[in-house]
């Protein structure tokens, strides 16, 4: 242990980090092996993770960190404190983050049976593998929606996606899935928000091109078969210019917060541009039916249910704070997890690692390939060890993301028993993955195809849809 | 001098400000007359003022002045340095901010005889009489305008309201006439942004009642002349949401300013709301010809030149510190100095307090009363020290009011000699005053009169206007 980051002081840390920069600096100026590079980069990357996970601000070359305050506040902090924000999901449990720990954390509610049974009753659906599985595991208000839409009152759907890149990866499908059967099950109205502004702010991005990717990433977004006739897709950086309702929320969200307030929930500081600052309002006014005066003939008060990953709340945290003060109801939440990255649940998969993550537009032949090179496996050393003492499906990420995937419960539960009694071998156990990847990727891949630059322009027009309201 | 506030220590200021709070409260739990209670209140503001002026920082209850750093850093601070920002003026001179003092803090150019001369030959035209008395006296690169005026190139003017209330002060005037003579002999297009966002986030107000200030504000704007085919009013509420050039160029600013940049330019503190801390990109995207592309066909590159009171340059230093970072050029600045209050010229006509403002709306009788009653005088205490010494004009602020609308530059002298020699008396002065200043407002009220709502709508619809880029 002495020798992990995590064990390192801050200012140690900081060192570390120094050093590993120049390393590689020294490596691409002596044109070295791209491997060499490479891991090198690695290091650096993961090093600044464990320096923004320790000190809770993001390294900055020459400044060493002082008056540092650690992010949790609790004094009896255990040293293996899982990190969950907007920008970072880290633990050091190869089982993922301790999400009872986060719903206590968060102050949230736990998805129950009595909720999912009370969905199902509500809807006359059984309820979505996602929900029977844990995967949506806490909630806020979700009561108090069943309780509206029993007595026919109407609520909207409400997500979204960071467009940072052309190529979105399975596990961006999960919040997509989830809100498509949510719309099928209720029929209620449904906005996309795509924030290619916070991803220009965030990245070495231009405008154009962030507005670029929220086209592509909306391409695969409709792939998911989502009604036309009852969803509006929008960039920010469109959007806020052609809705009066939108920026009048913005705003009225920005009056109530103050610096200090998202310094507390997202750790910003005073070197962070304020445009940061004040993009947390632009992520919370979708939460009000007002932004879309062509959806909702211009009603303030319609109810609004958004289903995110959890890493996502700290922002409708704020948004519930803010909207009794300005007249609106709070948002009700879903709650889902992380989607683990390829090489364990410590983290979850990033588009910006190719390695950690299975993209909508790998092959066949790409797919199997990095499940076999790099899925994490819970399995054991040797195939005598394995058949003798069992594999572990708490850790082993291919029968993580077969919980996700694999809609049969039935088999899904043979293939842990086979798993954990070491009858099957983690190869075998992959293959399944592989195969159940491979068509379900294959047939997004060709849908994709089927969304012409005309539905792209159709869902993305603010319109009416088709609800009375 | 050891009762002024002036004198005191952040902490002794601090206490002041939290008793006579208590008094205020006091006074009105015990429904005092009324002339008591404003009295109290009056105290109040000032004390509060004070506070800000010696801290940089809005007073808090309950929060004492710790770790304050005063706004200058000169370690050789004066006294009575003057106090400069957006929201507040205050000199402890009556003859009012020194300006000269404020062009070398500032880092703006004086508007010396040669740029006067220059204006003429390349317009043609006989100097505005606000150039030629020093009232605009301050810029920033109008070389450059006239270098690529006279090279044909084109620019465009840009000015601004916050509109606080439904009436606007003479003082409030000052940029428009100056801006309508600029438009008329350079023949160039203009927009006109009127805050109400701002307003609504510094305010106690509605977004409703901003806008609704807005849309009046922009009858007496419109009732100052200006070129219906020329001239672009807009909102920001209902701007931002009807143009996606300007929201681009706002989050582009803010990715470029950071919070730090913004404490320093403006005195923000971590107690600020959001909203406050992201709106100077909201006032400097204007300053680029691309926000508004149904005028200049989206070209980017178009050269904007800004007349305004030099209060509102932090806004402008920090856009051109910006603009070469986004690839745009930087706007240019004409600088005016203050419109005293009444009372005089320690701090500029504010419309939030009655007593120092001579409102558009006021009657011919109204006029006479105000300039009488409260016009600080320059003159002496007795009429046969007046005929004796003579009268002061450099503190007498109908003296210094009709530099501002008395246009005949011989009458202007005359008046000076006779009041200086004790010839004319503060009376006679004030006559002259009260009968210049009543036929020009009866007018403009005349005017406004005319200024339908279809005009207003006309004004603030964006559409291409009577140029081609």
């Amino acid at each position: 242990m002495a020798d992990s980051p995590n064990s390192l002081s801050p200012l140690q840390l900081f060192e570390r980090v120094t050093e590993q920069g120049e390393k590689v600096r020294a490596l691409k100026a002596g044109k070295a092996p791209k491997d060499e590079i490479d891991a090198a980069v690695r290091m650096l990357l993961s090093l600044k993770l464990s320096y923004k996970t320790t000190t809770g601000q993001d390294y900055q070359a020459g400044l060493p960190p002082r008056d540092l305050v650690l992010i949790n506040n609790d004094t009896t902090k255990e040293e293996d404190e899982d990190f969950v924000d907007p920008w970072t999901v880290q633990t050091s449990n190869a089982k993922g983050v301790d999400y009872d720990k986060l719903i206590v954390r968060f102050g949230s509610s736990k998805i129950d049976m009595d909720l999912i049974n009370r969905i199902e009753r509500a809807t006359g659906q059984k309820p979505h593998h996602f929900l029977r599985r844990g995967i949506f595991f806490s909630h806020r208000d979700m009561d108090q929606i069943l309780d509206a839409y029993e007595n026919k009152k109407p609520f909207y759907l409400y997500t979204g996606r960071g467009p940072s890149s052309q190529a979105m990866h399975v596990g961006h499908l999960i919040p997509f899935i989830f809100t498509k059967w949510l719309q099928e099950v209720f029929d209620v109205p449904l906005v996309i928000q795509l924030t290619d502004d916070e991803k220009y702010l965030w990245k070495d991005l231009t405008t154009e091109k962030a507005y670029e990717y929220a086209r592509e990433n909306a391409k695969d977004i409709i792939a998911c078969g989502f009604d036309i006739n009852k969803t509006f897709i929008f960039s920010d950086l469109d959007y806020l210019g052609t809705s009066t309702g939108f920026y009048r929320n913005i705003v009225k969200v920005q009056k109530h917060v103050t610096f200090n307030q998202v310094k507390g929930i997202f750790g910003f500081t005073d070197s962070d541009c304020i445009g940061k600052i004040s993009f947390p309002a632009i992520q919370a006014a979708p939460s009000f039916s007002s932004s879309f005066p062509q959806i909702f003939n211009g009603k303030e008060n319609i109810q609004c249910l958004i289903p995110c990953a959890i890493d996502q709340d700290p922002y409708f945290r704020m948004t519930r704070d803010v909207a009794p003060r300005i007249g609106q109801p709070k948002p009700a939440l879903l709650h889902s997890v992380f989607f683990p990255a390829l090489q364990g649940a410590q983290t979850k998969m990033s588009a910006s690692d190719p390695n950690s993550s299975i993209f909508l537009t790998d092959t066949p032949k790409r797919i199997k390939t990095k499940i076999n090179k790099h899925a994490f496996s819970g399995g054991r050393d040797t195939i005598e060890e394995h058949r003798r003492y069992g594999g572990n499906c708490d850790v082993d990420v291919s029968f993580m993301y077969l919980t996700f995937f694999l809609e049969d419960d039935d088999r899904l539960e043979q293939l842990k028993q086979a798993y954990t009694s070491g009858e099957l071998l983690t190869g075998e156990l992959k293959k399944v993955l592989i195969e159940t990847l491979q068509p379900l990727i294959a047939a997004h891949q060709e849908r994709r195809k089927q969304v012409t630059d005309e539905m792209v322009k159709q869902f993305m027009t603010p319109r009416k849809l088709a609800f009375e309201f």
